[in-house]
């Protein structure tokens, strides 16, 4: 398929970058039945390493094997498939060529004690993501973590490192930490702001959560109530986090959360699509479902992103 | 001997790995009795180092002598030997190709205090493996503990290191930690998660502890219940816990603890062939009886596998 | 235009730093309405990291793209535009060439808890900075903080690494810590501190507050009392920083703080005047600004640095 | 002298090490008037810098000078000369090639708070061995600390960093921590540990303390009056603790600890001969004492190692 | 001037090091006044840093000004300047040759927590000294502090770097830490104990503060009361520094202190070069006098080493 004008135009808010990013976010653009429309869904498994393997799999246990994601998202003509080293390492070879891979190089658990500081172990390096042909790193930061600065840092030198070799990066950006309670973690204004870090890290693709009309902070509430800026609906959200990632100069995809029924995954998909967000990650309401029912969900939301739904 | 239909298959699940890493694998896999049934039996000597000499050896002093471990593994025809760099060097020059090594390149001690973070001692590297000749290294980690996370990188770096070096790594992955409790540690939601965490950092072979019918996390132990996972019998505990290594994807091998009577180690062994799960690593089983008497058990074990008891 | 002998002065006090560093320092020092006069009128942005997005952009929301403050800072004929990587990243290459860059590669966050240790993460390094065609690295550090030390180090290793590699370094050292109440980081004697930990550090450029009359460290007072150092005027407490920046030698720049009325801008900048600085850092009192409000107040300022309100 | 076939046996234990590493152990075992026996009598000089210097030398202020102790170990016929690295280089070139020299890379003191972690700081480096011309490193661990994970790794590196360039390792084994109290130190149990571990470590000579009958470990206890291991004597100690260096395949040397008469340090030599101990590391006892009365004693303990006395 | 046979004889003293080792330390030794006796007296200017700019310059205006310290050592014809980065850069090009320069590449300040650990943040690295043309580099460790084991290690990297580059190195050895009370930090068995290490650490030029006759630490006192070491007077407690310093075998000097009157100044230089003490290092008392007043000290301080006053 050739280069529609929609992706020229993403590619040319990359300008300056290496020939080898765009190419990297060309390959996921132009990827499944999304391809050459601007708008992206991804496929992520790394709830294995996050729940461990019942809570992850125990629902649909094909799901256990890491090539049956590597299938899944190449028969639902998906954007791209996001996993940690092992999975990725377990089809690598027999898929190679077949999907866009994104390697995600950190990772989370849930044995860790409660009062450890938030963050993720490293477990996986660019030179792997070179190895295993992926377009892009995944990289999670939590902000408002002490342990952020941190992430931070070792972002800003994988993504160096990442460009330099041809690569994207693709920033996981979840707000978590002491100085956020739960309602603050999915709050519009820290949303909005992991927005705006992960851009100014230098992500390619910003991931973030869908966001509620709470605002946390005390000091950007004011900021909201006097600038009235609109929060009210889903897709107003999404579009000031469109806003934040550089007024729209950067891909931002948003995240489904845990499992949920069809009709809420599909509104969300709705908000996405009207807010101008640029198409949504799904893990756990893809491969915890049977293979057939996931099939037709992902194909339902593609309808969305192309309007027929 | 000509590499079994066996062997060749297991070899297949590590494709687009280089071939040192399958290299290594084979030989271990090839070796001794078990040679090319895709079962293994390893003689692990780190005891020295986890509890010290007297308590590791007492009970048969000429265990003291590195030598007499190679030569039991030799004399056992058993799949491969591992140990830290002291007890395999002083044997490595006078064994050199009889017998596939395994360098443990971390280790604990039992003089730590107790309220010190649950962690090892990175007491080798991979080049050290490489001059002693060795096939793979093995790493513990401990899922649960504050220091996790760190293992958890420094395993990553250093088995991406031997692989492109041409070893292959092995994952002691062992839960303990500040969130765990003794149940917890052995209970079948965590070991399974253990052998998922290893799996994903890269493990061409998880060793793991044989598990109890305990589920210690409240999210997973909700999702066993609704799933109805077998956890019933230490055999169905065994296939689990291989569903959770990539679906049987990557090789798992069991340790045995304690010193116990000969019946429940053949016990333990028969769980795991019913299970299907790659074999047992025996230390203190094996090293710990007089040499006739260590002969004859790891004889009986390797029966055990064979089908002949 | 020819390089004036002002700017060559200027210069001068830089002799033995390598060719590329002095030629950083005169893009700036020659760039804009200002240029050759060997006062400067810097653009910063980075308030989008350390406030988050709606608390910098919802007043002004064109501002929300990067692109907006390079040519701010071009039409406004500013002396540099300084920002984090992101920023300048979604502009680098279509205004290359038109605005000298300074790459700000340390940043602070407002989601931190409020008990951390006061420092930045590193977000950016010296060769993303030869990469996006900058002039100069910003970094900060917080004198008084814990962790200041260690900011300490890490400057002066990315400042040889910039001068090596031609790239001038600005430090922006803003007291903050442990150890200085909210009157503290802005008193005169710590202000001066301040400027002069810049320097030593190497700093080609210091920039600081503009300070209060208080006096904040006891051993300090005693000698601003006996020694009557003048602090009555802003003008005063100006020329005193400047002479603890090494008498003069090092080009100081003061920062505006918050949003404000142009009276109290412009008062600002006849105090740096008339205390011999060489200029102004304005952040948000240009970019919240609607635009053409934005440029007449920048023009003024030019005014006044020329001499001519 | 040609080398002796005790020697080249000893030797033999290292096969598989550079030829370098056997070299430099070759030089320590056919050095002085006990060479080519397998016994070694050690001067070791690092009081300065655990104690400081009026307590190590105040009582001879000769042995101030560097120089005296190189010239008392050459005069005494001893085996090597260990001491940190100002020590050596004040008398490296005066002394080349007279008598091989052991540099201690890492060093304590008694200024330090008693609460900080007990370990020791890095001072030199393997290239400062190489270029001072040693013929092995030495490195003190603290088995039992909340650092001594960290001194396991420090020294594992350096090891393999020696052992590469052709220098000898020996480790002092020391056990001192949170977990052990002042008994626990020098009982035997811990004791034998210490060596293993160092052994284990990769020591070429290990360095232990001589022990108590004091068993501190209640593990180790069951299996001591189990197997009803002899501790009831020094030469039955030291005997156990030359089993729990890989059954006497490691140099092992006992220290003396602090002055006293010279019945007792011949009490102790005899002891480690007949455990089968391979030397003295003589140093409080030896260069605290009048010049001639050291040479004597030293003589009589070489008698004692030569069976003459 | 001709070498002196008085330096070649302290440069016999550090046979073994490096040509460049020995070349500094000669232009030190031969530079000024006091070139060829070796006796040396050095300007320190690190009180802007340690003390801030009010502090150090405010009773002496002219000061702030760097280039005012390098004339003033060159027209005091001292032996050597030492000071931090940036106060070095901003005159190296204009003094290139007229002066040995020594750059302080670690750093102290007040604005740090009180209960920060002591130590100071290292600002400056060795390519930076040669760089600058230095002779040496210098370094501060604070033996007693919880930091100070860190600092040892740093300082052994660095000194090790410098000589193989050709610079000497400079050890300003001032206890101080939480195991020591104000008294402890200038008792002459702590001093004793500071010149030890910092000798040991392989410092070319120890340096270290005037002691007072206290004894603080039981276990030394014990054996200065024992052994009758003479304190009674400051020239008795230099001989023993010097002594504590290898027997004299190190170029040690002596600071000054606080500003105080000239009288007491001149004591302290009798009482250094009665003990046989290597000279001074004079930092507040010159710089913070008027010029000429500096002028005339300095020069009655090099008369007293001159044994002409």
């Amino acid at each position: 398929m050739k280069m529609t004008d929609t992706v020229r135009a993403i590619l040319a808010n990359y300008d300056g970058e290496t020939p080898g990013v765009k190419a990297g976010l060309a390959r996921i653009l132009m990827q499944g039945r999304l391809g050459g429309t601007g708008k992206v869904v991804i496929l992520p498994v790394d709830q294995g390493f996050e729940h461990g393997p019942a809570r992850s799999f125990g629902a649909n246990p094909a799901a256990y094997d890491p090539q049956y994601h590597y299938q899944l998202a190449i028969d639902a003509e998906m954007s791209a498939y996001a996993a940690p080293l092992g999975m990725l390492e377990a089809g690598a070879d027999a898929f190679a060529g077949q999907i866009p891979t994104i390697l995600k190089v950190n990772s989370a658990n849930s044995l860790m004690p409660p009062e450890a500081p938030k963050t993720q172990a490293i477990t996986a390096s660019v030179d792997d993501a070179l190895r295993l042909g992926c377009s892009a790193i995944g990289f999670t930061i939590y902000p408002g973590s002490s342990a952020s600065l941190e992430m931070f840092s070792d972002i800003a030198e994988m993504r160096r490192e990442a460009a330099a070799k041809g690569l994207a990066s693709v920033i996981w950006s979840y707000p978590r930490g002491e100085a956020l309670d739960k309602d603050g973690e999915t709050a519009i204004d820290v949303t909005a702001y992991a927005a705006q870090i992960a851009a100014l890290l230098g992500a390619h693709i910003v991931k973030i959560k869908l966001s509620t009309d709470v605002l946390s902070q005390p000091e950007a509430k004011k900021v909201y109530e006097a600038e009235k800026i609109d929060i009210s609906t889903q897709a107003a959200r999404v579009a000031h986090c469109m806003q934040a990632a550089f007024g729209g100069r950067r891909i931002v995809v948003f995240s489904g959360g845990a499992s949920k029924g069809a009709d809420a995954v599909y509104d969300d998909a709705r908000a996405i699509r009207d807010g101008g967000g640029n198409g949504s990650i799904i893990g756990r309401n893809s491969f915890q479902r049977p293979r057939t029912e996931a099939l037709d969900l992902l194909r339902k939301i593609q309808d969305i992103y192309l309007g027929q739904a």
